[in-house]
């Protein structure tokens, strides 16, 4: 059996225990540490009867010569600066989504990531669930045809937060999935954006997201933090079939729908396109079980021994950014088309040590 | 028992069946001709061993004195012109939506139908079904608080159209929805509208709508052609209550989530709103069984002897094509926030007859 | 075109109205005349501006040169000496479901439409839904290999009648389901059942029907009157699939798992069966919009035009029959296993007119 | 906080490592040892970087002082001898369903217990589930009325075992719910039981139990290894409101019905029960999102602590028991209504050590 790999966890708030869970309980990994500036805190998700260490201080656990790689579970804010000095030590590192908090730290992130030759990961949770790797087999093989919209629905309890709003908090899972089940990744030209704060909170709590994609495509999300009444679905429309992901419907999450739309010759008198509809089956992919932060934490271990860019890489994320940052354009600028930013990552101006 | 009022339908296509079975299942009225310029189409929806009529002139129709309404399922570009000259040979008038094809067409015909004192009613459809009319009676009584955000859903098999879009083919209900459950009905001061023909016919298949809404609420609306698999859902956020309709599950179409986001004082050091949420159990409400069209009809038929306009009235119908029209405005200009026009119904210029 | 058939409805109370209007919306069909001994609920059946005839007398409605088909829409206790009359009267016959109230009289039904040539049929509706009709289609394909279970359920809104119980009321229905779809027909060796009448109304109000099948294979119906919600549910096991009916859900009725159980050889150490489980894919097959009814009374034309049994002929309602009559007998005996009937019909005594 | 009572866990198959992560998980305690022959099963449940131990020797385990309590997680054949074994070395119990392979054994566990003052607790599961917990309470409160049917299924992906039919492997389940929720317990006066195995396996894989309630009222069960498609679903009908727990439908696992049956005065002329049908609202409690073995884990810390029997104790397994024997019987009788043994617990004979 391989040797396994050594990672530790950074941030013990609400994502670092299921990040310290799944390295745990993963072939490929040995959790040697996790570390939070509260040390209660960082106790609590080592557990009892462990003997993986706690800490309290990044810069100790960045000089230790036995941790390969860190997960990086702390507010978005603090990511770059986290992420540089662990790229630095010569460490793999996989960070929480969104991939920074703004678009040229992300650039340079990537950037140093490349020069010190080191695995650079988001946490694109939702691209390693079964349905939404299903969803790019489907889109991938041609199965749907061609992609005409894709509409992303995500209403959720979610806590209001003081420095972000809804789009920031929720849309990179809808952007992420985006990028990853689209041909050619997330690459529109321009955003749309719709915001609404009803309560008065300072900031945007529904969200409306118009993508238009190549060849006339479009893309929507809605996110919205006001419904603590979930609903997640994804529908796909393709020239061939329609498929809809429901989330809630644990029995059936993902519908394939044999039904499509057909476009006949222009009809020369009446100057109109004539299109059909074809009813079908519906069919309903098998999907497995398993924990997508399991598989996550997997395809980063596969990603450093194969010496590869793991799946979501710092491009996924900072398509991601990209999007997020000309959403924030067109929210101020009362919803019109901006165009997104697609520079490529910057070189790091400052030297690695 | 009240005698019968007498009815006649103009239009044997796609709806007039329907409003034609309806008239002869309601104890308010008697069906006395069906009028259609195909007279075997009229003859198929009058049925073997009827004595209703057929007939295949409109002015034939009018000039009848047994006839108190004409019902008009026609194209919406003829609403005008026969709903004029119904009321002007003194019928009542039930016109299929949208109104007309026109605001300043629309603006007359609610002028004319109160100089000759006639009831002139859109069938908004969908605001005489049982969940409509009890999300109405929830939100005006309190139940959900204040309305932050609307989400209609309407995916649907729709036939590509020559001179329509999918806005103005569809989202008349979900206007229509809008108009008869806000409290102060639609009157939204902008329109966002995005759309997309990937396929390209011509024309909008696949569309977005944002519609501010006093107070920093917001309504939004789907509405998609492409898709064959069919979603009606319209979600009503409240601070005090949720409430979903799935129109495709009929055991349960309505649930009402006893869940809500609670403002506290604003944190004077963080300066920040605390939001709170309450999770609590969700309800649904029994809903009779009853064909909206026979409860529209029903509502005809009352208010004519009551002397009252319906409930579903032309300004109703005027106010859906208000924000139709400044939907069409925004989309040619890029989805930009676009006032929404409300003037007042005009005076008709042409003498009544 | 054919020239239609005429038939007339006798029994104006609950269920002939549905087959009146089928009646007069089937391209086959001219309905002449609705009888019953009410005069103002078969004029109700009839409705306004409306030629269809309104008769109290069967006699009378018997004795009609114009009528080539009755169908009989009164209490079960009445249906032999009806179908009788009519059949004497050569007429061809539907009757409601059960066939009658005891095993004789239908026997006898059954060879006087022989010897008088002409069709016999029972109202199985259910047998004509889609998705009975493709649960046939995939059993007889060998779609779901060997039949191992059936498991039907049927909680409903049903009244409490005074002379007869939730078995007689409801498991017509799925007995004539079963009937249908298994290959052989429903023959039964035995049959145990279970009652319960919790409310002491007198008879059973819940009830539990075991029938082991030839081959190991078993079916079980349980039907209940006792709660207003709903549950309309069949599953039938297969060999090679599973399939599950949810009536309730409009959507997706019919669903197939590619999933069963696959026998291994025994082993022969532990003597013990090897079995495994495979887990596939879902799928749901497109089914037809149709009102069951109006298959039904096509079935009845194309019968009496071709010459041949109907469907579900006078066999299939004996069949049923002979169930409900040994569940009776079970049912008094405490659940034990009883052997279901299975003569011959009876070649009536008396001499036809 | 108090002191942490200390566990221990013997058996490491299927359903021991859920019991080891629940320990592991709860504040009330402290996980000591893991014990199995199979060493390197017993280690993988401990997982890598922990200072529990592991064991292969019950006796061993037994003999330490450090550990409180056991939970037993082997074959039913042993829970016997592994329970009495435990209890005479003083350790508090908690053992699988069903509590043992025989009524007598089980007897002399509960009497066992009850001398040497130890918590004997058998871990039915599903009386842990926030659903069942709620029926219970809504049963209790008089909320349902009186109760006149249960109706379980449980069709399941189950492991055709070698020495266990499907009604000693699932029915457990649905046995210990009815127990628990019922108000008097589960005290049927017979049962009867009919089985099929279609296969040929050598022992029933569907079954169907028929439990006669006092006071007229019925419960039912169906457990069923032969379809890989899940279904689990209870209806408790009330004289007041009837509930639907749909365990696959996470979102609203529980639906109360406002609808009930009311019972009007015998109708003197025609000896008749009048019966009616109320209909109403429907209505789902919010539930907690907790899992069933952590509670379970918690009942039995505070069973030791508060010096009394735990919710789901050793009797509650013996009347478990009583019916499965009982099942059994009427199986081997045909289906024929069968008594159920309600004999007290029998003092042990061996005199405790």
């Amino acid at each position: 059996m391989t040797e396994q790999l050594r990672a530790a966890v950074i941030g013990a708030g609400y994502w670092g225990p299921n990040l310290a869970r799944n390295f745990r309980g993963s072939p490929d990994w040995d959790l040697v540490a996790v570390c939070d500036l509260d040390e209660a805190r960082a106790r609590k998700v080592v557990g009892p009867r462990s003997t993986v260490e706690v800490m309290t201080s990044v810069d100790e656990l960045l000089a230790r010569d036995d941790v390969d790689a860190v997960a990086i579970a702390t507010p978005a804010r603090t990511h770059a600066a986290l992420a540089t000095a662990a790229l630095r030590a010569g460490k793999h590192v996989v960070v929480e989504k969104p991939i920074a908090d703004g678009g040229a730290a992300a650039r340079r992130m990537v950037s140093l990531a490349a020069e010190v030759d080191r695995v650079l990961m988001v946490d694109h949770t939702f691209c390693y669930t079964a349905p939404v790797m299903k969803i790019r087999e489907l889109v991938a093989s041609g199965d749907l045809g061609e992609v005409l919209f894709v509409d992303s629905v995500r209403i959720n309890l979610g806590l209001v937060q003081p420095d972000v709003d809804v789009f920031w908090d929720l849309a990179p899972h809808d952007l992420s999935i985006l990028d990853f089940i689209l041909p050619g990744g997330l690459v529109p030209t321009a955003v749309a954006a719709q915001g609404a704060d009803p309560l008065g909170v300072g900031q945007s709590c529904v969200g409306y997201l118009t993508l238009p994609l190549p060849g006339g495509a479009i893309a929507h999300v809605h996110v919205n933090w006001l419904s603590p009444t979930k609903i997640r679905q994804v529908v796909v429309g393709g020239t061939k079939r329609t498929l809809v992901w429901d989330d809630l419907q644990p029995q059936q999450r993902l519908t394939v729908y044999d039904r499509g739309v057909d476009l006949g010759r222009p009809d020369a008198d009446k100057a109109r396109v004539n299109v059909s509809y074809r009813l079908g089956d519906a069919w309903a992919p098998a999907l497995p079980e398993r924990e997508a932060l399991g598989v996550m934490v997997g395809e980063l271990a596969a990603a450093i021994r194969e010496h590869r860019p793991a799946r979501t890489d710092g491009h996924a994320g900072l398509r991601v950014l990209d999007v997020l940052e000309a959403t924030s354009l067109s929210l101020a600028d009362g919803g019109r088309l901006t165009p997104v930013s697609t520079g490529a990552p910057t070189t790091t101006l400052e030297p690695v040590a």
